[in-house]
C-alpha cells in the first residue's frame, strides 16, 4: 500500500472513530502532515482519495470537510466491498442452495470476455441479514482465477475468502440495475409472492489488470433493497 | 477549466467519437503528449481523472485501457449530469404539474440543512422518453440559490438552465434508492395501475462550497428504470 493510501485510511478512521458528521472541519493541512508524521504532500494526495471516494471535499481557501451523509441500512453502491464488511455491525448469513463446477454458459462467457471453454464455479445462495432473506444471488467465478470454492466458504463471506485467503486484488465494478418480478422459486427463498416485484443487480468484478472474473445476478427483497450512490463532478 | 481537465476531456471525446470499446488500448504517455501538446505530467493527471470517472483503466508496466461497458439505455447514476445529457440522442420532454413558491416543509429544510424559514421552488413534473412517461419528480430548489423558475424552464432542462444560465457549479450528488409503489396519482401519470412497484430514487445536489441546493424525490416506470453504477476500489 502506498504511504498515502495508509494515511487516507487512518484519517478515515479517525472520522469514524470520532463520529465527525457531514460538514465537519478536518485540521488543516499543516495539523494533519504533523499528526500523522508525514510531509505535506503525502496528505494532499491521501485527501485527493478520500475526495475521490465521497469521504471529504475540499473547498479552495476554505477547508476540508467531512461529505458523509449516511442513512442507516442503505448501502452503498461505489463501494467495492463485500457485504459483510458493509454490514459489519448486522448479523449476516448465507443458505447454499447450490454450487457446482460447470462450463460458462455462453451469456456468461461473453460478459467476462472469453471465447474458449472455461469452466466457472456457479453458486446460488440465499442471503440472510439478521435472520431475514434479503437476496438470492446467482454467481459465476471463473475457475482459473478461483480455482478452489466450497458449500463451507460460500456459506460465509466469499469477498473476504477472496480478498484474504487467495490474494485477489479487486480493482474495479459495473452494476446494472432494474427492477424484476421474482418467479415462484425465488419468492418461496424471500418469503414473498410469486410476481412480487425484486430490485435486480446484474455485477461484473474486474482484477487489478482489468480482466472480468465474477458475474453475479442478485435479486433483492424489495423491503430490503436500499442503496446508496455518491455522485461526483469532477 | 483546468489545463489537464480540458485534455481529459478530449481524450474523452477521441474515445467516444472512434467507438473505443472496452479494452482498447490508448496511445503511449509520450504519444499523448504530442498529440495534445502538453507535458506527459498534464497527461497523468488528465489519465488520473479519467480513471476516477471510470472512463479508462491504467495497468502498470502495460498500458491504459478503456474501461467504458454501457448497455445501452442504462443511465450512469455516478454522472452529475441532466438527463438532457445523459439522453442526447433521445427526445426529452416534460409535463409541469404544479410549479410554486413555499416556505421549504420541515422534512426538506432538514435535508437542505437550514434552520431558518426559507424559500424554495416546489416543481412537480412528468417526464418523457420519446412520448413514455418514464418519471415522476417532484423537486424542491432553494430560492437564495435558485432565484428564478418559471414554467417554460421547468419544462425544458432545469439543469441546463442551473450550470449555463445561472452558472451554477454542482459539485456532487447523493443518491438514495429504494423500491415503492405509486400511489393512484403518480400510476396515472406513468400510464400504469395503482400499486405497480416504482424505483424511488431520493437525491441531493451539493454546490461547490458543499451547500445542498436542491432535494429531488422522482418515481421511476418500473420498466424504465436501468441504472449503471460504477465502482471502484482505489
Amino acid at each position: 500500500m502506498n504511504k498515502y493510501h495508509d494515511v487516507a485510511n487512518k484519517i478515515n478512521l479517525f472520522i469514524q472513530e470520532n463520529n465527525l458528521t457531514r460538514g465537519s472541519k478536518l485540521p488543516t493541512l499543516t495539523e494533519l502532515a504533523n499528526t500523522y508524521e508525514v510531509s505535506k504532500n503525502t496528505i494532499i494526495k491521501a485527501l485527493e482519495v478520500l475526495e475521490t471516494n465521497g469521504v471529504i471535499y475540499q473547498v479552495r481557501g476554505s477547508g476540508t470537510y467531512v461529505r458523509g451523509r449516511h442513512r442507516k441500512g442503505f448501502v452503498n453502491l461505489t463501494d467495492v466491498q463485500g457485504f459483510h464488511s458493509i454490514f459489519r455491525e448486522f448479523n449476516l448469513s448465507s443458505k447454499v442452495i447450490e454450487l457446482k463446477e460447470i462450463e460458462a454458459p455462453s451469456n456468461v462467457a461473453e460478459i467476462l470476455e472469453f471465447t474458449d471453454q472455461e469452466k466457472v464455479y456457479y453458486i446460488k445462495r440465499v442471503r440472510y441479514i439478521e435472520s431475514r432473506p434479503f437476496c438470492v444471488e446467482e454467481s459465476y467465478y471463473l475457475k482459473t482465477i478461483v480455482p478452489y470454492l466450497n458449500e463451507e466458504i460460500a456459506s460465509q463471506s466469499i469477498f473476504n475468502y477472496l480478498t484474504e485467503d487467495l490474494k485477489i486484488n479487486i480493482r474495479f465494478s459495473d452494476l446494472f440495475m432494474r427492477i424484476g418480478k421474482l418467479n415462484q422459486e425465488e419468492a418461496g427463498y424471500l418469503e414473498l409472492e410469486t410476481h412480487d416485484p425484486s430490485l435486480n443487480i446484474e455485477s461484473i468484478y474486474y482484477l487489478s489488470n482489468g480482466r472480468p472474473f465474477n458475474y453475479s445476478l442478485i435479486k433483492y427483497h424489495h423491503e430490503e433493497a436500499q442503496f446508496f450512490v455518491q455522485g461526483n463532478n469532477f
